[in-house]
Order: structure tokens, then C-alpha cells, then sequence
């Protein structure tokens, strides 16, 4: 039976990268897929970054592609409205728990990193960052008008035992099928909640899985030491927010943002399947948007994860990941990581060569 | 009349590059000396990491240098009795909410950085951070057991109106003796704290210091741009946490931690003096301490900027930076900062350097 896919391009370079993406879709075959409209595509349209009815699309699909949200034309929109709600409330009401952030740097591309390129050269950390939880979430929130005219900003920080446990059992398992070794971040002597986060990691490591090596680092070294000597890491765990300081700045080491991929994933129901969303690291780029000089490669290689960890079609993720390569290879490039010598390509003549390859 | 300084060696290294620091002060003269216990080593004396005498002290002080805090020793102890406890007192009691964190490359070392040389060198950021509000001290905090079995761990991030303004004002007055330059960083896409945040440092810039560029950034995306362009930076402000991953990726731009101070300001009392508290940005490197293998400088570096800071002896300042210049300049380095072909000392042998220079 076709696996039904959600794809919501989103705003900015969003649709134009997943033009691209349903190219290879429709090439590759067995999926129903549907459209929809997220962030400030689905504010201008709806009035609200996420329809209700685009949630209940996403929860009935196998899985949901995103392009991108967000741009300048819905800065100036009052918080709920923002075009980030709307994926904010996708990952919340999916339950998509567990965001996994590659930082992979390809061959060919070593030498686009800002680092010395034997710091980066053969780079792969897979960053676990919690996505439903901490601070994102956490009640009470909001800003208050004090009485003495002043006001005040408040945002809560929260995790339990349990939301700690299955977002830590994500990177036990994906560490076991990698290089064993899971670093887990927080603050612990400075935060409570992370101090919780610490213990429950461990716990649950001597408990199920004591062949995994565990070590723990707070989140400032952690920022530092992915600068210092970023192949010292394997599988990293964090919470929310630190996740998204941190897998920014892994990303960045690779050099080539408009490579990286994401997946967000649910826990498994009964029949081992799981609720999931896949979406490139990169934003939506406004100020290239429409004029054919986005890279689809994040989005293509998220489709690939999409195939690999929610379709169990490695063949065809194998194939997706090997065209990517040899494109990469071949010397054709989009704008962002073009180099002297090489064929310089847009959007959619990458898209070709993707299919071509 | 001599003015009354506090040191505060700590833990780890703490000791011994403070001993550099106390001689250099000896011969520059003027200084009416006392030390004291912070962190571990407090701990191991009083059984707490800052004892009450040592804060009165510091209180009266005209200014306080510390080393700095904590090491697996310490790791085990309860939260309250943590090393960082007592730093993180002082810094609280001592109401010194504005820590100036220089993320600066001396010509010499610019090669020492992970990142490629150009995209270093000339490197000079100063980072404004928020230290005596958001989620370090904001309250309810803890962990606490839920009726279910687990545990629940909670920490608040708050911040009003005049703790944002005062810390704000802090970096548009710097930024006016340097580039005139101020990037505001937080997730007022996420935290409402945030916003409030970005609002009131706006209004701030177009109320007394709209002589200087502001621009506003999302915390993941200055993580990236930290990488990217780093020299793109002039005056980074922002709150604790954020100030806290932030500054430790910038000062790891530098390659030279082992370089790096810091300054830690209150507010100017009518006679328009300032409590402070001045500390390198290394931490307490446990594995080398006590070897005669520590980079003085960054403690040194501190002084000079209590000298410049507190005392108003720019002179004297001046002359410890140009000391230290001229000691790198001529290839004398710590074990941190060394290079084939340069000539390795310890801790003292680069105090004797400095003080000949
Ligand atoms: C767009 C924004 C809400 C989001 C986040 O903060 O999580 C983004 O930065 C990310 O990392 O996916
Ligand atoms: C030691 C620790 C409490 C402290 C902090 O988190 O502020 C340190 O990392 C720093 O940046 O000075």
C-alpha cells in the first residue's frame, strides 16, 4: 500500500527545494503524497501559522516533509502567530520527541568548513536534541506588566524522569549502531533540571546500556570543545534548547548548511512504527528565495532519512545518498558551496543532476 | 591611599597563576592586599564554598580577583555545597550583573585557532553578559519527586525590564568607545523572555544611544555566525545562559583560552565606583594544576583590566598588555600556547618574563 507523505514546503526557499524533493518522490514511487501550508504561508492563507486541519493531515500521514518556516514579512507578528508556532506545534502535538541532527561532513566538501580541514575532514556527530520539552514548553510563561510599570519575561524549564529517559534511549540505541560513545549536555551545576537530566542519563545507561561509553560535559564546555576538537565526539544528547545552540554550531563546522538533513521522531506504537517529520537544518533563507539559488540537497537527503528510518527502503536512501555524492564529486554545486573551477548550478539543474546521478 | 584587593585563588590552577599575578601587582605597588577561600577550596576549610567573611570581605573590597573554581573532587557534593556555588554567590551578592567577556586574537597567536587564520585574525569581540539574573537564580528551582515515581526538575528564566536595560546600557557604552556596533541575541522566537528582551533593549537604543547600530540575532544563529564570520561581531549582549555556551565558543575562536579575561561589574554608586570581580574565562584545569604548567596570562590579563576598569591606571594597564605582547612576540609560551621552534616555560618562568617585560 502507498505510505502516505505530507509535504509542507513552508515559506522562503522552502517550496522551491521541495519542488525538487517531489521530483525524486514521484521517480521513486509507492507514495500518496499531499500538500499544506505551515508557517507564515499557512498565516497568510489561514490567519494561523498551523491549521487544524493540516495537523490532523500530518498526525493520519506516515510521515511529514518540511521545507522551512519563517522571514521578515511575519517578524513583526504577535508571538502566537509566528510562522515558528506553526512548526513548534507540529513537533509538540506529533510528540516528535527525539530530533536527530547530523553533522556530517562530506569528502568533497572538507575544505568549505571554517575550520583547519583536518579538524573537520571525515566529521560525523549525531546530535539527539529533546524537541518537546524544556524550556520551549514549559508553564508558566509569558510576559507580565509589574506594578511598578516594569515588566517581567518568564519561561519555565522543565523535564521529567520519563521525558529524560526516551530521549536518552534514542541515543543509546543509535550510539549502538555508531561508534558507542553517547556525551550527554547540560548545566547540571548550575540548573536543577539539568542535575535531574544527568542522573536519570546515567541511571538508565548502568541500567540497559552499560556498553555504550557515557560521558557527561556541561553545555558551555560543550560549545567550546566542538570548536576545539570536534572529532572527539560520537552521539551527543541534550535537552531543547541547548540542542538548538549546539547543533547549530556543529552544523556550521561542517561548512555546508545547505547539506544537512533532520528527523524528528515519535515513540513506536505497538506495530514498531513511529510518527515522524523531516526537514533540512537550514531556514528559509528569504533573501534568496524564488530566484533558483537554494540548495536541495538538505531536503533531498532528508527525504532519504525519511526513506531509511520511517520506510525501512535503505536501497533507495543508499541510492539517494550515493547520486548526492557523486553530484558532489562531479564538481556541480549550487551557490553555497561552489568553488573555483567547479560548475556552478541552480536550484532546479541540481535537482537534475540529483535525478540524473 | 592604598586600594583594598581581594584575592580569591580557588581551585585547580587557581593558586598558582594567582601567585604570578600577586607579584606583578607587588611591583606595579599602590594595592592593599588580602586573600581568601572560593569554590572546592573554600568547601575544604569551612565546609562551604563561599564562607560569609570571605563575601563581607569581598563586599568591602575595592575590587576582587578570583582564580577559579571547582574539580572532580568536589563533583559529588550536593548542589548547594558545588564549587560554582560560591562563585555564583559572589557574583549575586555582590550585584555584578554585567560580565565583559573580550574574545580578542593577539597578532601572534592567530594561528593557533582551529578556525582558518584569516577568518581570525584581528579578532575582536567583546561579549556583554547578563550574570546575576535568567535561569541561574530565577526561582521555583529544584527537583521534586511526582506522585508517579519519577522526579520533575524545574529551573525559571525571569528577567524585568531594569535588569535588561541596566546590562544593555552597559554594552551601548562600550560599544561607543569601540565600533559602535551593539547585536542584541536571545529566542524571542521561542521564550517570551525573550522578546521581552529584544523589546526593551530597542527601545533602550532608540531612547539614548541611537548613535549606535543595533542589530538583534536568535541564539542558534549566532552560535553559527560565532563559526561562520566571526568578525562580523563588535558588542554581542545578552543574557546568562546564552552569554554563557556563547562567550566559551567565542574565546575557543581565539585557539588561546589560556589568554582570555574577564570583568564582572555592578553599578556605579554616587561616587561613580563600581563593585567588581575580575577572573580569567579559563576554568580550573584540575589535570594540569600544581605542575607549573599553567598560562598565567589570562590572570594577569585580568588584573590589567581591574587596573583599567576600577583604578582608572590606564597607564600602568597599558603596560601589562604591552608586556604581555612583547612576551609572546618573542616566542616565550606556556605549554597551551607553544609552537615548534618557540621557547616553552612553566607558570613562574612566564611571570619572571612578564615582569621583565
Ligand atoms: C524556527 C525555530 C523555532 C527552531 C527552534 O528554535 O527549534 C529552529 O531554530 C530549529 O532549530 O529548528
Ligand atoms: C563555573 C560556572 C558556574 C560558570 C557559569 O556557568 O557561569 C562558568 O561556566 C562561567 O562561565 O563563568
Amino acid at each position: 500500500m502507498a505510505k502516505r507523505v505530507l509535504i509542507l514546503p513552508g515559506d522562503g526557499i522552502g517550496p522551491e527545494v521541495m519542488a525538487q524533493v517531489r521530483r525524486l518522490l514521484d521517480r521513486i514511487g509507492g507514495f500518496s503524497i499531499d500538500e499544506g501550508l505551515v508557517g507564515g504561508a499557512a498565516y497568510d492563507a489561514h490567519g494561523t501559522p498551523l491549521h487544524d486541519d493540516t495537523l490532523a493531515e500530518a498526525l493520519k500521514a506516515d510521515a511529514v516533509l518540511l521545507g522551512a518556516v519563517g522571514g521578515p514579512k511575519w517578524d513583526t507578528l504577535p508571538f502566537a502567530d509566528k510562522p515558528e508556532r506553526g512548526l513548534l506545534r507540529l513537533r509538540k502535538d506529533m510528540d516528535l520527541f527525539a530530533n536527530l541532527r547530523p553533522a556530517l561532513v562530506f569528502d568533497a566538501l572538507a575544505g568549505a568548513s571554517t575550520l583547519k580541514t583536518d579538524l573537520v575532514r571525515g566529521l560525523d556527530i549525531m546530535i539527539v536534541r529533546e524537541l518537546t520539552g524544556g524550556v520551549y514548553f514549559g508553564e508558566p510563561r509569558g510576559i507580565e506588566a509589574l506594578p511598578n510599570g516594569e515588566r517581567r519575561g518568564v519561561n519555565t524549564q522543565v523535564y521529567t524522569t520519563s521525558e529524560i529517559v526516551r530521549v536518552a534511549r534514542v541515543a543509546f540505541e543509535l550510539a549502538r549502531k555508531r561508534d558507542r560513545r553517547v556525551c550527554s549536555v547540560e548545566k547540571a551545576n548550575v540548573m536543577e533540571s539539568g542535575l535531574l537530566w544527568r542522573e536519570e542519563v546515567q541511571t538508565l545507561h548502568d541500567a540497559d546500556y552499560a556498553d555504550v561509553a557515557l560521558s557527561h560535559m556541561y553545555a558551555d564546555n560543550c560549545a567550546m570543545q566542538l570548536v576545539r576538537q570536534p572529532k572527539q565526539f560520537d552521539v551527543i544528547v541534550t535537552d531543547n534548547l541547548f540542542g538548538d545552540l549546539l547543533s547549530d554550531c556543529a552544523a556550521m563546522l561542517t561548512g555546508s548548511l545547505g547539506m544537512l538533513p533532520s528527523a524528528s521522531l515519535g515513540a513506536e506504537d505497538a506495530d514498531g512504527r513511529r510518527k515522524a517529520l523531516y526537514e533540512p537544518v537550514h531556514g528559509s533563507a528569504p533573501d534568496i528565495a524564488g530566484r533558483d539559488k537554494a540548495n536541495p540537497m538538505a531536503c533531498i537527503l532528508s527525504a532519504s532519512m525519511m526513506l531509511r528510518y520511517s520506510f525501512d527502503r535503505t536501497a533507495e536512501a543508499d541510492l539517494i545518498d550515493r547520486a548526492c555524492q557523486e553530484v558532489l564529486n562531479a564538481g556541480i554545486r549550487t551557490g553555497d558551496i561552489v568553488e573555483p573551477g567547479m560548475t556552478p548550478v541552480g536550484t532546479v539543474a541540481m535537482g537534475d543532476a540529483v535525478l540524473a546521478a
